[in-house]
């Protein structure tokens, strides 16, 4: 069998939580993370990963429980000093944050790949899944709002998600090639987990690179989600209200309708047991359980959970 | 009168302390401090200019009082973590530091002179003095040793300064121009005042870029150098050891031969009274006082005794 047997697409705080989880019920080597990187952005000259880094210091267990991002126990001294020159300060990088992104810029400038550096962070950090960006290339989340177009961090970060969204773009999508490895992966898996992570802003942006979703759809039977979306609201972040602003019901089956082409296997909280028919009429498997990963037995048994639908053992 | 009518050539630490007391004795909006560049260097893919800087915290009242360098009650968080990555850490980078260097390295990248970042920092941190590189080109201060060639930080902070000098070069040296405004200043001033500063590695860049050394010859009477080397040894750093690795006595009169062409006052300390003769035999008028610094009421004393000496007010 395959080494990397499990490939997972993740986003951020909510996608880090279940692959916590995950590596606790199967051996971290075989997992093979796919992070977002359409909210990557440039802070202060510094190239910043905020999903892949929240998947990374997740897994070595130095995240901020409460926050979610970035690393627990954090100063923010050079932040502060930063104000003094007149340097925005709504982007919230730490001190030692600050190390990853400087690592990792002068690494890029020395002409490494970001997925290069990506294992390079994770390994130094010991955590034994390996981590990738969806792409080495640069695809940017713009979000269309009626007060004109965004940079992501710029809408989530700094305007902290209050604007409409009238539409999502992937800029350099079109241009852009999956990192090295991902492909394959994806066609020797014998799960794809895709993440409960905002299907626009997370999972989008992975989808938008070319040969991403083709890929996928090729392996539809292997494919498995969680809804992100439980009782009509998103376990964390915008996508609920970001559904209803493009004219969607913000429903775990609605999560489903999005990913109907790639996605055989759906998995839907307890409280969403009625739309199960929903997910099933879209020619998908449902799957009810608890999905509210509110502490460490919650996130293993939705981890077992999603292992045991795939046919696979722990 | 010109509003910047003294101009001083600046190294780190011991200038850094002159000058704190000369900023007391006149109008600092009267002085433009002209800093040593060839000790600039590249960290983490960040630009850091340490002598621009310890000038600059001094002023500023940031200064850590006890190392001289860095800022007071700084703290190493950033540091610490670049070390989990492999980066090298005996560069001491604090994390308010870091807020500096990342500042003038954007800067620098949106494509700011060095000159136009060295003003805003200061300016931010409501320093009055004006203070400028030596020039915008790169210059680097190159050490050669039995060992082979150094840069000079390798030499200067990894190998603590233990390496024999053999000679020192300044690459860059003979493209670059000097900062606009610094020849001009220098033809105006009413004083140019030579720090107490390593001779080789702080004023000698200084002296190395192109036209300097000229517009200083033709100034020599207005020119006055205060001797960094005190009863045989060196105020700070490796002044006295490098004069004899490049077989001189490390004397005070030595430093003044070596400047006899553009310096026509030179201050020794009263311990070195005996040298005045040897400094007027070389055509520079000698100015005897004491010239340790052990405190702010023998920084003000010095600088007074420098303002008197070129018949300046205060």
């Amino acid at each position: 069998m395959n080494r990397r047997s499990i490939v997972a697409l993740s986003g951020g705080i909510g996608a880090a939580r279940f692959l916590n989880g995950l590596v606790r019920v199967v051996p971290p080597e075989r997992l093979l993370i796919v992070g977002n990187t359409g909210d990557d952005t440039e802070q202060h000259g510094l190239h910043v990963s905020p999903d892949l880094d929240t998947v990374t210091y997740t897994l070595a267990g130095m995240s901020d429980p409460v926050r979610g991002w970035g690393i627990k126990d954090e100063t923010f001294q050079c932040l502060e000093s930063l104000r003094r020159f007149g340097s925005p300060s709504w982007f919230r990088l730490g001190d030692r944050d600050l190390a990853t992104h400087l690592y990792r810029t002068e690494r890029l400038a020395a002409g490494a790949t970001l997925a290069e550096v990506t294992t390079e962070i994770a390994a130094a950090l010991k955590v034994r899944a390996k981590v990738v960006p969806m792409t080495n290339d640069k695809v940017r989340t713009r979000i269309v709002t009626p007060s004109g177009e965004l940079e992501f961090q710029t809408y989530f970060v700094r305007r902290r998600a209050r604007d409409k969204v009238l539409e999502v773009r992937f800029e350099g999508a079109s241009g852009a090639m999956p990192a090295p490895g991902v492909i394959s992966a994806i066609q020797r898996a014998r799960a794809i987990i895709v993440c409960p992570s905002n299907p626009f802003i997370s999972i989008g942006p992975i989808l938008s690179v070319a040969e991403m979703r083709e890929a996928l759809r090729l392996r539809r039977e292997r494919v498995i989600a969680i809804s992100p979306i439980v009782g009509g609201r998103a376990l964390k972040g915008p996508a609920a209200k970001m559904m209803r602003s493009l004219r969607m019901r913000s429903s775990a089956a609605d999560v489903a309708k999005l990913y109907r082409d790639f996605v055989g296997v759906f998995v839907v909280d307890l409280i969403d047991r009625d739309e199960a028919r929903a997910v099933e009429a879209l020619g998908i498997r449902a799957i009810v359980t608890n999905t509210v990963m509110s502490g460490p037995r919650e996130r293993l048994h939705l981890a077992r959970t999603v292992i045991r639908a795939m046919g696979m053992k722990e």
